[in-house]
């Protein structure tokens, strides 16, 4: 199995003095997805919870939407030409009856619209493959819940702080309590690792709870949010125009620039509860 | 054509203040690209330079590594069922005799090698198929143009400032002068856009150039740098391990947390030319 960080020895430059030291680096190492033994798709992770990011990437494809979708997920042995075990290949086997996802699954879900291919066509395939809606959410947060999370977050993320490598994903109850962290070189692994987890022990659709992601908000981060049924996404950067537009789209609150008591809150704003100070 | 930027309305809330007020936000669109008429990949990327951003796709794969590759590019009238034209679908036409890509490109990328799924596959794929070496490259930096660069590179940022969501990538000389910039919502995709405007300008491989990028330096982006024929890559934010390993096997130098005049140097600081300061 991977570790999440290692060692190595570098040239550290301070106001120009340098100096050799070992450092912390966040490790990162390629990870195939197979469903049924078809591999579908590589990423490149962080070792570690790799069921749940192999879970979570399901989730997000639209393949699978709850545990007993699932009947089971392993590492590949034989992964290698001897028959050994790299911990890099996971496979999923679904549940009868569950449909496995086309190979080419990526390119299709941005093109099932007949509208061809542009950011209309993106959020219908959105709207068409998602299981719930979070429109009707009834969640509803105070922004001084919101404005204690990217501390928090930072203070529960085991690794960055060593290696200022990682991307965090941390799911939160409506009362800001941490449910679930997850780290990794990339953000959308970050996500999926958190949403497999949820899906794994029965929690999907994540109703009532927000997602705090530690970069920008991407069309992709909306999507992985809105398919686990996650009513409001903040960010502690900012988001894209077509996060945004899906946000709007598919009613999740989207927050952005979240930084103390400072933020843009994009689309949703009627789940921020607490009345407004008047200004000034 | 797409817009780099849009505009939309937002709550903005600043020390529990909230107003209403118009934001500037990265526009982000998906696009297809195709080789020869076929699909290969589909990436969200702020429009702009999409025909760079194709060209340098095809470069970071191995497909081409001179502007005489490429035939032409151009976008597909006919992406929509009514005959429309969206702007998200380039097509590349190859020159005769150049090998059009395998259609599970990417997975093949990662598994070519007969040691299974594991970084170390990643870092013989890379070997084998980049057409150049960037561990002879003669370019040596003063530790001081490094440091300028990353003013520099936020100082030409045309969008940055307005929206706080694109990543930048910037190629400098030795003497660190900006010869390109490229700004996207992906990080990967800003590289691509250089590296594509490079190749159709018959600059590959780019020798004794420096690639500066605004974020963290992955596998991909070191990958990127090698197929380009760039010996040094810097970057604002961490590497990761693989990135690291990467670097050091195909000798490019790698700069990560470059603000100021501190940097950490991972491997090939020899060419960093400067006597060092010694310690008091």
């Amino acid at each position: 199995m991977g570790r999440v960080t290692v060692r190595r020895r570098v040239l550290r430059v301070r106001e120009g003095h340098p100096s050799h030291r070992p450092d912390t680096l966040a490790a990162e190492e390629p990870m195939e997805i197979r469903v049924g033994g078809r591999p579908l798709t590589v990423t490149m992770r962080t070792p570690g919870d790799d069921f749940d990011l192999a879970a979570g990437f399901l989730v997000s494809e639209g393949v699978v939407r709850s545990a007993e979708d699932v009947a089971g997920i392993r590492y590949c042995a034989g992964a290698t030409s001897d028959g050994g075990n790299t911990y890099n290949v996971v496979d999923v086997v679904l549940a009868p009856g569950v449909a496995a996802p086309d190979a080419s699954l990526e390119r299709n879900f941005y093109t099932t619209s007949s509208c061809g291919l542009c950011g209309k066509a993106s959020l219908d395939a959105v709207r068409t493959t998602a299981a719930w809606s979070v429109a009707e959410d009834p969640l509803r947060v105070g922004p001084e819940v919101l404005s204690a999370l990217p501390d928090r977050l930072r203070a529960a993320q085991k690794v960055f702080d060593r290696t200022g490598g990682l991307h965090a994903a941390g799911l939160f109850s409506a009362e800001g309590e941490l449910l679930c962290l997850r780290e990794d070189v990339g953000r959308h692994n970050a996500v999926d690792k958190v949403v497999g987890h949820a899906l794994r022990s029965g929690l999907l659709p994540l109703r009532g709870t927000v997602l705090m992601v530690s970069g920008r908000a991407s069309f992709e981060l909306v999507q992985k949010a809105v398919m686990a049924g996650i009513p409001l996404l903040a960010a502690v950067s900012a988001p894209s125009s077509l996060a945004v537009d899906l946000a709007a789209e598919s009613g999740l609150t989207l927050v952005g620039f979240l930084r103390g008591t400072s933020m843009n809150v994009y689309c949703g704003d009627d789940r921020l509860e607490a009345e407004p100070v008047a200004v000034g």
